[in-house]
């Protein structure tokens, strides 16, 4: 850290402008206070990304805020919550410099005020290892609407929303696996699914529309099929999905083609969309659109466990490793 | 980390069982859900421990644990809060092995039992770096009780809890910058000393009984004068410290004598004590026992701004660097 500014001075000068919610006390008491209100829930959940992990290291910092932020409003999209704020607490490296400190926070307040969240409360340390981004998210909902994984039951639709492989890809451009130059078809789609594994898009509204038709819900973090894996594994149930149906972005299906390609996106992760369940009752069509997106029924539910990727002859599709893996 | 343990398999057979509170749906759902109550607050604080910053790398991972949750429980306990449970973002370096998991949960699990908390959730995450340890930790209290920094009043007394330097000294102690043979005056206090340093306490009763006491608390982390200088600040005034007046156990006394030992003592940080402001009203003695700890008077409020300490004399003891320095 550039020693022209103290830990107190970097936190005045970049941090309590973002705390806009009163409960964040201004940043000066190292806690918050949320008054709460009989007949809601409040939801909270918490991911941290690390440098070289999860992020690129020359990543622009104002897009490291976004999807730093983004990954926990997904995990409140798909609860069904609405987001309220979040605590951050940051492992910044001796090196780092003010600027960057700037550009990140700029990242944040523009993704607070997209949202309507404040920053509530958190911690800057140093770290002789990488930067570290621990956001704990904060949201409410009604009592009793929240999103579960364990709701499904056999014999109901399997949704999911957006389309689904588009940051595998754009990590992998952006990792440099493939060779592209500009005018190729490939290089063509190249902005768009970079832009979408750095900057995704949590799914609040159709969130809202879901606490009524869905019966278990998820975001989309480590791959479609891994992810699916939890609510069958929850729920006690399996799940079929229909590779042909999985929605893909034109720009993916250039870069990954065929049925390998469709295996790859389903398991690529850090897609941020959400998968649900719904009851064959809710009528749901085979696609629509809801809450600024469009969903597309991917397979559904029946007795079992695990999930099953099925081709259109109706042939089972092996799937070697069904997202990513932590460590 | 050994490869023998999915990132699932380390969840479910060493954090899932930390999650007894119902709120914490057994971590399957990636969120907590906390019902509200009316006329109630939810008070929410977050710190972040990194290996060679704020522990060392051979400390028992038990004692890591503990001072993990520790330093959140007393955050909480200088606001008057109820602790409720804590979330949990954890960073592992690869060649961390499953036996260091299996000790830091039991850590984990006797200090949940002590201090009455759940392991509400939280993530697991791969680091290149440091193990690093970010915590959010959740308490409640009737609403309007929470005891904040900005609340004294020039005229008031200024207390503080316990015994203060002797974290200090035992980090002194542990980074072998005293040389201590057994059985040598200062070494029959180590034991002590390194206790008080790894394995703070929470002053979660004493904060209770000074919702109708303080008019200002804080809890003392960066060191004596560095955090009065926080109440202080908010509270727009200047608090007059007696030297003498600080309470400091024999041991450290005999590590840390005379009174530049006194001004390591207050600067030197790690303490988790609580120092609160009074006003005279309450008719508070010079020392007492309140929630199970000794607390003493230790200076009082005047107008101005600022920290300045005193010696028996009445001059002022000048003080190089009030506290810990972050980065």
């Amino acid at each position: 850290m550039n020693r022209s500014i103290s830990e107190f001075a970097l936190i005045a000068r970049y941090f309590a402008p973002l705390a806009t919610d009163r409960a964040a006390l201004g940043l000066k008491d190292d806690a918050c206070v949320l008054e709460e209100e009989a007949g809601r829930e409040t939801i909270i959940t918490a991911d941290a990304l690390v440098e070289g992990v999860h992020f690129l290291p020359d990543d622009p910092p104002e897009l490291i805020a976004a999807k730093a932020l983004r990954v926990n409003l997904s995990d409140l999209a798909s609860k069904g919550a609405t987001p309220r704020g979040y605590l951050m607490a940051l492992a910044l490296p001796r090196q780092i410099e003010e600027n960057w400190i700037a550009a990140f926070a700029r990242g944040l307040e523009a993704d607070q005020t997209r949202f309507g969240i404040s920053l509530l409360g958190g911690d800057t340390t140093a770290t002789p290892g990488p930067l570290t981004i621990a956001i704990t998210a904060l949201g409410t909902a009604p009592k009793g609407v929240m999103l579960k994984r364990g709701g499904a039951r056999p014999g109901e639709a399997v949704y999911v929303s957006g389309t689904i492989g588009d940051a595998g890809g754009g990590l992998q451009l952006l990792q440099g696996r493939i060779a592209s130059s500009p005018g190729n078809e490939i290089a063509s789609g190249n902005s768009f699914l970079i832009e979408r594994y750095r900057r995704p898009t949590p799914r609040l509204a159709l969130g809202k529309e879901l606490r009524r038709l869905a019966s278990a819900a998820l975001d989309v973090s480590d791959g479609l099929i891994a992810d699916l894996g939890h609510i069958a594994e929850v729920s006690k149930l399996s799940i079929v999905l229909e590779a042909e149906a999985i929605p893909r972005s034109p720009e993916l299906a250039a870069l990954w083609p065929g049925q390998d390609g469709i295996v790859r996106a389903a398991t690529a992760g850090d897609d941020y969309e959400i998968a649900f369940t719904a009851p064959l009752s809710a009528g749901l069509p085979a696609a629509f659109s809801l809450g600024g997106v469009t969903v597309t029924k991917i397979g559904y539910t029946a007795p079992g466990d695990g999930v099953v990727l099925l081709n259109a002859a109706g042939n089972v599709v092996p799937v070697p490793r069904p997202g990513f893996v932590h460590f």
